[in-house]
């Protein structure tokens, strides 16, 4: 923990300017062809979070993945785009050698004391220490995660015909551990992985297209979190003509809802 | 049906230079305070997919509603930020007297035939003709539909101290009948009143911040349903501190899922 963990390292930001930022492709969030797609969305997340202007708790990022991310420099740009009195709304885009690479938006604002409901309840499944590690053999961000199927993990002893299960349920806690955080947070809502592979029980070219994440925790409900892992599940609805949708949930292990998020994925059929 | 439906005037964008569009509001699709949050994400919508630059077919829409918008003339900022072999993503903003009032990001993208799977299944409901029209003595955006609710409609004989259900499950007709297509489909994607209203079974203060849109459908089959009814259903997961979550799913009648959609809405305790 602290300022040296790894992901620390992989979300710095270099003030460049008015509104715009310098961060930098990191080998231990890389994955296949490119960065790890939580890491693209939680340095947009965090260019607008960690601006000075910015007023009031986290409540919804979208990311569009809009192009391959090289190693090397990226810039970002984060403007307000509109103050209010209790939200505020920011536009953010990311440039790799001048061109596009993503485009974001982002909501804060005032959380009250309201009338509350939460009729969604946590998934029921057994304890982070009683579920194995997900054994991952290569490098790159997967290893930055202990990651723990108590459903529809990612590896099939024998391929089925008919297409599998769309759901996973996961307990997920960093590698080393650190303190959870809304910039850790919003990496977290891009860490399942494409809902295609489970279907298919096989590996296809696929990546996140548009990523949409809406915030239930505030600031002081993830510091008392600490390091404790976090509950996931994802699911999805259609899988269709090269994209399918994806629908996720992230849960303290008390049960409390932490964020929902939900994304469109680019597939192709295997070559 | 026509070019003289009233969704179609409404919805109309005047060129005013490169990436700039002109449209005005409609006391037809009037809501209480202000434009039918679907109007406003129909015309950010349409600016991207009307504009001479836009290739592929529609996947990802996101609509940011920043303020409250007055009667009269609105300006639409939309620009390809990047455009890739099979696809391309866009930035919109809505201007009204120079200020922001709405941001949005939208992506279109070859739909090439693949490998398809449809887990998600209609909601088994009565049929159209079997269900009554939600009767409403007011004027504005809710005349131009005709909603049958199969499940979950907002009108309580006599409200319980327990929150009711979230979800709600409805027939949606234009009227008079339009012919389906996305920048229709668009505004149906916000058709659904905010959770909290129901859960509640009371006018509390609310609205959508934030919209994101998947489609399902190609133009191909959106044109093949001409004006038959679509079949809606839309719930919450949680209500917390001022905000709660909302997804929701249109469905043709003959059982094809058409777009999903997901939402993060504003409400307050009523005074």
């Amino acid at each position: 923990m602290g300022i040296d963990h790894l992901f620390d390292l992989a979300t710095e930001l270099k003030p460049a300017g008015e509104d715009r930022w310098i961060a930098h492709t990191s080998d231990a969030y890389w994955n296949m062809v490119g960065p790890f797609g939580g890491l693209v969305g939680a340095l947009l997340f965090k260019s607008a979070y960690a601006h000075p202007k910015r007023e009031g708790q986290p409540l919804a990022l979208t990311v569009n993945f809009c192009a391959a991310i090289a190693k090397g420099e990226m810039s970002i740009e984060a403007r307000p785009a509109r103050s209010n009195r209790s939200t505020q709304h920011w536009t953010m885009t990311m440039l790799q050698d001048g061109e596009c690479v993503a485009t974001a938006t982002a909501m804060f604002g005032k959380r009250p004391e309201t009338f509350a409901h939460r009729p969604a309840s946590a998934p029921d499944v057994p304890a982070f220490e009683d579920v194995p590690r997900m054994p991952w053999p290569g490098s790159g961000w997967i290893e930055r995660f202990d990651l723990r199927f108590a459903e529809g993990q990612p590896f099939w002893a024998e391929r089925s015909e008919e297409p599998s299960s769309a759901r996973s349920t996961l307990w997920i806690a960093a590698d080393p551990p650190r303190a959870m955080d809304f910039v850790g947070l919003a990496a977290l809502t891009d860490i399942f992985f494409g809902r295609i592979i489970h279907v298919r029980q096989q590996m296809v070219p696929f990546g996140t297209v548009s990523l949409t994440s809406y915030f239930h925790a505030t600031e002081a409900d993830l510091s008392a979190l600490g390091s404790t892992p976090v509950l996931g599940t994802a699911d999805a609805r259609i899988f269709e003509r090269g994209f399918h949708d994806q629908s996720a949930e992230l849960w303290s292990a008390d049960g409390r809802l932490l964020a929902t998020s939900h994304q469109l994925v680019y597939y192709r059929d295997p070559a």
